[in-house]
C-alpha cells in the first residue's frame, strides 16, 4: 500500500497525523512551519513510517491520498495552486480529502481544479475540536459523490468516530457552518436567559436543571453550560481556558455570513433598501 | 377534606379542573365566562363534587385552597383585588396558588397582598401546553418558601408530574419566562440555520441529523423541528396547527422584556445613551 | 369660555399646565398624587384660575375639553372607567385628549367608550421630553378624525410648537412608537459603531464628523451623540444624567412589541415553529 | 511632471480614471481584464496622454504615484505582492494610493510592505458610489501620516469634492467600515418601523415626515428611504434597481465583523463560553 499524504500539521492536524501512524499508516507530510515537522519527527519511533516533503507538490508526487487540514481558504487555494502546489504534479486518479473549515465556494471551485486532472475532492470539515482530534473521536462532514464518500471513509475511520455523507461538493462545510451558526446563537441566548435568571434571584444549576428538562435543552446548557460552576470539567468551570476560542468561532460566522450572501443571485444587485420588502413579506417574489 | 377552589377554566384550566375532578377532588370552581362553567358541568357525571361560585369572593369563602389559571397579570389582579375578589372574603391561613404566566412583579405583590390577610401565596406557572393539561403531564415551576412548596406539591402533583421548587415567591415566572426566552431565540436559530442549509443544497433531514448528534442539538431540533417533514407529529409536519402559538410565545417574550428592566435601578434613570458604556464594557462599574 | 380639564400633574404634565396658566387659561385639575396638586397651587399666584378637583369625575363634570396625561395604559383606563373616572360624568359633545404615550389598542378602545358617551376622543402622545414640556416646544401626534383635530390643535397649540395630524384614532400612539423604536435602534447602532472606531485607533469626534457629513448620519449623531466629549450639552457629557432614562425607552419598545404581535391575525394562532416560513420566505401567503 | 499611475479600471475605478484624464492628467494604466483598457483607450482623445502597461510591475517602473481601485483583500494583496506586482519595481520615495475598501489588517501590511522600499502608502477608501465616481464628488476618508496626506490630497482632489485626514495608516478603512455597519442598521430599522407604521394604519409619507423632524431623523429616512414612492430619485422608487447593490454593503459588513474580531487579543483566545461574561457586565474586567 502507498503512502498517504498529509499536508497541515497545526492544533489539529498534528494530532490527526500522529493517530494515522500510531495505526500503522505511512505518512508523507508538509508544513510551512519547518518545527512542526520536527515536532513530529521526533515524536515517531519508526522514522521509516514518516517521510518528510519539501512542499505539497513532492507529497502529491508520492501520494495518492492526500489530507489537507490548514487554517483558511486562502491557505487551501494556496496549498493547492502556487508554485510547488498539489496542482503541480497531482497523478490522475488521486483523492483529496480537505479537512479544513473553509468557504463552500472554494471547495467547489478546488473540485473543479481537481477534476481537470482527473481527480477527486471530497471536502470533509470536522466537529469534535483539538480533544477529538487527539483522541480520534472527530465527527466529519463529507461533501462529494458516493464512490468519493466511500474511498474516504475508511481513511477518515482512522481519525475520528463518525463519517457522515452530507451530499454533493462543499455539502461537508454547508452542513458545518450551519451547525456552529446555530451553536453560537443558542450559546449566547443561554448565556443572556442564565444572567437574567440569576438577576431574577434564580440559582443557575436550578435554571439550568429546569432548562435540560423542558423545550429550553441544548447542548450548551447539558454539556458546556457557559456559567461557571454549573457543570464541571468546562472551560467555564476553569476561566474560560481551553475549548473553542472566540476567535474560532468568528471566523465559523464569517463564513455562514459569506454563504448567506451568495445564495439570492437576482436580489444580491438590487440596491440594499429593499430589505423593506423584507419586512414587508414580499423578497420572495422580487427575487 | 374541605373543596378546592379552582378559578379560570380557560384552554389550559378546563383540562386541569377535569384532572383534579378525574381524581375525586371535589371543587369550587368560577369563571367569567358562563359557558365555560356549563362546559364543565355538562361533562361531569357527579354533580355534588362540582360546585359553582358566582365570584372570586366566593370561591375564597368557601375553600382554604385556591387554584387560579389566568390568561395575563391584569386578570390576575383583578381576580384577586377588584370587588367580589378573592381577597374580599379569602380566609387567614389559606393557600393560593397561581399557575398563571404573568409578571414576576406582579406575582411578588399579590404574594405581599396575600401574607397581609393571613395567607399564602406560591406562584406556579406551567410548561406543557394544551396537550400536558389535557394528560396531566403538566411540569410546575414553583415560588414560595418551603412550607408554601410542600403544601403545594401534592395539589399540584394532581395536575402534572413535575413538580419543581424553584426559590422564593417569583421564582416560578422567573424560570419559566428565561425558558421561554432561551426557546424562542433557539427556534429562530434553528429556523435560520436549516432555511441557510436547504438554500446550500443539503437535504434537511441530514443536516437535522448531523445537528442532533453535534453541538447544535437543542429540543426544537430533536423534538420540535420547525422544518416541514423532518420529524412526524409536529405542528411543522401539520401545516403549523395546534401546538404553541405565535401570540402565546410573544406574550413571553413581552414578560421577559419587562423583566429584563426591572433590575438596573440605578442605571434605569441614567439617559439611554448610556448603551455606549455597555459597549465600551464599563457600565456594570457605573450601575 | 369654560375651563380646561387637566388630570396628570407627573414630570410632563406638571409643566404640561403650568404652561396653559400662564397662557391665561383657566384649569380644573387632578392627581392621584395630592402634593402634585398642592405644588402646582402653590406656584400659581391667581387662585382664581386653578380648581382642584376631588377625582376625575369631578373635572369631567366641569369641562368640555379634558387633557390627560399619564404614565401608562393602566392609568388611562383607570383614569376613565374606575368609579368617579371620566366616563362616569363625561359630558355629550366633551373633547378628550390623551396625550399620554400607550398602547395603540387602548387608545381605540378608549375612542370607542368615549363615543358611546356623544363625545370625541384623540390620542395626541408627544415628542420633546421633559425639556420640550417646560419650555413649551412639543411636538403633539394626534389620532383622530378631521374635525376632531381642528378643535385640539388650538389647545395643543398652547403647550407645544408642533401638532401633526397623523390619521384615525390610534395613529398617533403609532407613529410615536415607530419613531421611537427606530431611534433606539440607531442608537445603539452608533454606539456599536463609535466603540468600533475607537478601538480601531479612530478619534471619536473625527469619527462622527465623518459620519455626520455621510451615509450615517442620525439625529443620534449629529444632536444626541453618546460619547462623552464629542458634543457638549448632551446627557452623554454629564455623565448620563438628564435626558430620556432607559427605563421611559424599554415602555416605549414594549408598547411597539406589543403593536408588532398585534397585525397578523392568522399568522398569530399558528405553531411558533412558523418562523421556518419567515426565513424561506413565505410567511406572507400563508398569513 | 511625471505619469499618474492607475490599477483597476472597474465600475468605480474607470471613472475615476476618466475624471483624471479629463482634468489633463496622464496616466499608465492596468486591469486584469483587457476590455476595460480598451474601453478606456476608445473614450479618450488624446493618445498621448494614456498609456497601458502590461501589469503592475510596469506601472510601478513608470510612475511615482500610484492609485489602486481593487475589488477586495485579496486583489490588493495580489497587485502589490505577486510576481510582476507593483513591489517588484517600486522606486524609493514613491507614493501609493489605495482607495479599495479592503480589511484593515491588509491595509496596514501593506503600509508595512511598501515602507520597506523607503515609500509610502496610503488607505483612502471612498464614499458616495459610481454616481460620485462619475461626478467626481466622492469623499475619500484617508489614514497615513501627516505628510502622506499632505501628498495625496492635491491628486485625490481630482476625483472628489472632500478630503478627510481619518488618522494613521489604516484609519481610512476603519472610518468607512463604521459609517457603513451604521448605515446597514439604520436601514434595516426604518425599513421595519415603516413596515410597522404601515400595518397600524399609518401612511407612509406622513410617518417618514415625523421622523424626518424628529429623534429618528437619518441620511435613510430623508434622502434614500427605502419605501417606494416615499421620496422620488431614490432606487426604492424605482423597483431597487441601481444604487448600492446588497452584495456590497454585505462585504461591507464581512470587513465590519473581521475588525470587531481582531481588538481583544486576550478575549479572543478564551472559550466561546465567555460571553456569559458579556452579559454578566464583566468582560471588560478578564480581558
Amino acid at each position: 500500500m502507498q503512502r498517504l499524504g498529509f499536508i497541515g500539521l497545526g492544533n489539529m492536524g498534528g494530532h490527526m497525523a500522529r493517530n494515522l501512524l500510531s495505526r500503522g499508516v505511512q505518512l508523507v507530510v508538509y508544513d510551512v512551519d519547518k518545527s512542526k515537522l520536527e515536532t513530529l519527527q521526533s515524536q515517531n519511533a519508526s522514522s521509516s513510517s514518516l517521510k518528510v516533503a519539501e512542499n505539497p507538490a513532492e507529497v502529491a508526487a508520492n501520494c495518492n491520498e492526500i489530507v489537507t487540514m490548514l487554517p483558511n481558504s486562502a491557505h487551501v487555494r494556496s496549498v493547492f495552486m502556487d508554485k510547488f502546489g498539489i496542482l503541480d504534479t497531482l497523478k490522475a486518479g488521486s483523492l483529496c480529502l480537505d479537512c479544513s473549515t473553509i468557504d463552500q465556494s472554494v471547495s467547489i471551485f478546488m473540485a473543479e481544479c481537481v477534476a481537470d486532472r482527473g481527480c477527486t475532492f471530497v471536502d470533509a470539515p470536522v466537529s469534535g475540536g483539538v480533544l477529538g482530534a487527539k483522541d480520534g473521536t472527530l465527527t466529519f462532514m463529507v461533501g462529494g459523490n458516493e464512490d468519493a464518500f466511500n474511498r474516504a471513509r475508511p481513511i477518515l475511520a482512522l481519525m475520528g468516530k463518525n463519517t457522515v455523507h452530507c451530499g454533493k461538493v462543499g455539502s461537508g462545510q454547508a452542513t458545518k457552518i450551519c451547525n456552529n451558526m446555530l451553536l453560537s446563537v443558542q450559546m449566547i441566548a443561554l448565556a443572556e436567559a442564565l444572567n437574567l435568571g440569576v438577576k431574577m434571584g434564580l440559582d443557575p444549576k436550578m435554571l439550568t436543571s429546569v432548562i435540560n428538562s423542558s423545550s429550553g435543552r441544548c447542548w450548551s446548557s447539558d454539556t458546556y453550560n457557559p456559567c461557571p460552576g454549573v457543570l464541571p470539567n468546562t472551560p467555564a468551570s476553569s476561566n474560560y481556558n481551553g475549548g473553542f476560542g472566540c476567535k474560532l468561532m468568528a471566523k465559523d460566522l464569517g463564513l455562514a455570513q459569506n454563504s448567506s450572501t451568495q445564495f439570492k443571485p437576482k436580489f444580491a444587485d438590487k440596491d440594499f433598501t429593499v430589505v423593506y420588502k423584507m419586512f414587508e413579506g414580499t423578497d420572495q417574489q422580487m427575487a
